[in-house]
């Protein structure tokens, strides 16, 4: 085709510059114009000025722009210098590869290891509209990813951002399927290892729906935002760190995946799987161990699933070279006495410090000590006894004194530093009994209520655990805030949501009316 | 909970506008600040201007707007009266029925009545992010639509909008599934209906990737864009219409749904179905007949496809009530001569005038005779032959003039005032044979390239069809164009993509370097 035939294609459109991004680059045709030329809704155009091009999506409008108007939002105006009134040409293009691949899926065909990188490369690229990526979610979570597909996501999704090169060995990492409050094991099991030898360059997320994540935990010591350089310089240093896993960036296109994901909290397990060992990879871990909490209102119900999913992590593990331990645990009720990011601070420099909950110092010890086995660092059946050895003898807190030191906070850990709320409440028993449950989404509920974890010293310290037995008017829990009208209305909360339940002889009663 | 409670849930914001439509009802909230009121992305909240509510999805952003602003777009801000720097409040609001319902489909669920009904409901309301409806797209795709749950879609659809009632009998109706260039059957059977005593209120669409659709070939002779209230009044008066289906408001809820399957092309039977029925049912049809055609590079290629499609239609059609009658058809090649708007108008005026290509006539007058049958109005077996009849008399060319003049343009129909282009090209046989292939798609593409749909004189006459013995230089077609420039393009696109294969003797030819 010549050039006269091409200026039929490459069509030239007068600019009208939207301020506002639009995430990502769209450009707004009129619609009866676009159908005209064949474009419709989500195809792709390269939009052109002078010698410098871009590529687009198309949306259509049939008000917003006149016939020969292109709309465009500041990004693209950014990039192509443009001015309201510039003259851009626009020349339709193919649909990216990977929407053939993602139909591919939803037709149940197995991804080839290139198709797979088509996607994360697609998708890293702006190239997907939202819907797309919706579909490719809906197509693995229907027809799912087979062990090689998952094994090539996880690298896809490991090469879309930086890696950690270390040169240093044994490097080690864990990671919690999380939904347990105050579950913060990490703080303990980090300084543990690094302590003893290896090197964890740990990096940890911030709370979704939780009260606090590790990441906004360990904030309330130092900073937890750097960049791969800064961590590795840390971890160089003191053979570990507890960094914000988003500052980083490490499998940048996890982030994107798990937007896509949300409004219908669909966690297709190949994509799971994929997400946590490609972080691991990019941080160049060679030992893992997994935490999967199981239990009543757990992420987590059946036991069942909870043992295949621990298969699929150890062979997943064994295929990207990262040795794999995966512990179920108990995860019906939360861990420690503090929720929220400055309470469970208090927990863990106590447990360092040699007191504290016992059963965040035995969980982060049994975690901690499988890793030391795994590593090489201490003979097999003697891990747990070797973590305990190393947090009694206070190496463990020292050594997290260093780490929160090289990430720019005061060396000075102490409980009575920590930014606790200075208001206070109490909520008490409204009968006598013993403990049954103390449900995590309540107490997390409440804690967030109160401020949790955007102010640090915001959240509960629980006074009771399951099995206890309390009397009528004990206090079951205290909830600490930044200000008494958050105080009061996070006890408003609790008094309605009612997070903790007793043991009951009736469980139903029915008359003849019930059926 | 009292109202000072409920206060740290409904919090104020200062308004800032946004210049801008976003189609859907969004609301920008900055993003630090969305996490800690556990506002995310997609999710609803409830915007109150004074006495004013608008529900509202959230987008969030850590750029556009800043902590304790909301950023709307102009459709919130012109319905809730707002100016920047205004004070709203935003409530948070739990998710839409239809999430769950659509999570049930996409883990093989099988959908109720209520539930496909709240769906459309949320859809026509813009509840649904246009992820959120690609995944129930995807989810009927993977999963498929029983009997059942065609019909409730069929009825949803239907309820989406307005309904004909014209209170006569018989009410008939047709559909073609397309794909096939110059197939104008509408513009002869709707005529022959009319004029045998049937009631005809059809609608159409116009070209999506082809030259013309059957609105864009009516509109040469008149308006095609009516009310309900417009479309009711022409049928009382004249039996018959052929009209845009955009224009009524009937079904619009499944022009949002093809909007979504766009893009992948996704089609799912139940969504088809209950697409085509549902256009059927609101405009009060009784009896139907379907045309499938079948062939090389048509929308359907396997004969056994299409035959359980047609079982199908059967089906939908028994369970609500149409009586319906399916034809698979010859559709490897063009019908008539005629491709582009003006060109199939001459098509269809000639045969109604008694001459014209021969398979439009017989085509039309089978798919109006199985009508004819259907409703009664003829025995069984003589339905093409009355069809035949009533174009000879001038009946239906006369219906036609009516119908014509009814939706407001001239009675005078000839083919000497059809606006057909001033530019016409040639494109010549490169040597002589058979004609093996003429393909439907590279010819909608060179009639488009001359400017079809939106230029009505512009497209194609085909001078030979399937079969014919043609000698190198022929004349093969001729492209017809309102511009010189444009007619150039199309013949160079032409004879770039070849629309029409001759027979071959040697089909391969392979050497021993060729495996």
């Amino acid at each position: 085709m010549d050039d006269k035939a091409r200026e039929h294609i490459k069509v030239s459109y007068k600019v009208k510059i939207f301020d506002i991004g639009a995430g990502l680059p769209i450009v707004v045709l009129n619609e009866s114009e676009a159908r005209q030329r064949d474009l419709f809704l989500n195809d792709r155009v390269e939009i052109i000025r002078k010698d410098k091009v871009l590529s687009a999506i198309v949306d259509t409008s049939s008000t917003l722009v006149k016939e020969g108007e292109v709309g465009v939002f500041i990004e693209i105006a950014d990039q192509l210098k443009l001015n309201p009134g510039d003259k851009v040409y626009i020349m339709p293009l193919r649909k990216p590869a990977s929407i053939e691949y993602i139909k591919k899926k939803l037709d149940g065909g197995e991804l080839k290891s290139s198709e797979i990188d088509t996607i994360i490369k697609d998708l890293m690229a702006n190239k997907l509209s939202e819907a797309e990526l919706a579909v490719f979610v809906a197509g693995v979570y229907t027809r799912g990813f087979n062990a090689e597909e998952t094994v090539s996501l996880t690298y896809s999704i490991m090469n879309s951002g930086d890696t950690l090169d270390l040169g240093v060995h044994p490097i080690v990492d864990k990671h919690c399927i999380g939904g347990v409050a105050g579950n913060r094991t990490t703080m303990i099991v980090v300084p543990i290892l690094a302590a003893a030898g290896a090197y964890m360059p740990k990096t940890s997320s911030r709370a979704i729906t939780s009260a606090a994540g590790t990441a906004d935990t360990m904030e309330t010591l130092c900073d937890v935002n750097f960049s791969i350089e800064e961590i590795r310089n840390i971890v160089l240093k003191t053979h570990g760190c507890v960094v914000w896993g988003g500052g980083a960036h490490l499998a940048p296109a996890d982030d994107k995946l798990i937007r896509i994901r949300y409004p219908f909290r669909l966690d297709p397990r190949g994509m799971l799987l994929a997400s946590i060992m490609a972080k691991k990879k990019a941080a160049g871990s060679e030992y893992a161990v997994i935490d999967i909490p199981v239990g009543r209102g757990a992420k987590m119900e059946d036991p069942a699933k909870a043992k295949q999913l621990a298969k699929d992590f150890i062979d997943i593990g064994t295929r990207v070279g990262i040795k794999t331990r995966v512990f179920v645990t108990e995860g019906s009720d939360p861990i420690g006495y503090g929720v929220g990011p400055a309470l469970e601070c208090k927990d863990v420099i106590e447990v360092l410090q040699g007191g504290g909950p016992q059963d965040l110092l035995n969980k982060g010890c049994m975690l901690a000590g499988s890793l030391l086995e795994s590593a090489g660092l201490v003979e097999k059946g003697n891990g747990f006894d070797s973590a305990i050895g190393i947090v009694k003898s206070g190496k463990a807190f020292n050594k997290l004194r260093e780490i929160v030191e090289a990430q720019g906070g005061s060396p000075n850990l102490s409980i009575d530093n920590l930014p606790i709320g200075q208001y206070k409440g109490e909520l008490y028993a409204e009968r006598s009994g013993r403990v049954e449950y103390v449900c995590n989404k309540k107490i997390s509920r409440i804690a967030r209520a109160a401020g949790s974890p955007k102010v640090k010293g915001a959240g509960i310290i629980l006074k009771v655990e399951h099995g206890d037995k309390i009397k009528k008017g004990d206090v079951i829990l205290e909830i600490y805030s930044d200000s008494e009208s958050k105080l009061s209305y996070a006890l408003q909360v609790a008094e309605e949501i009612k997070p903790i339940e007793l043991q009951r002889i009736v469980l139903n009663t029915y008359d003849k009316n019930a059926f």
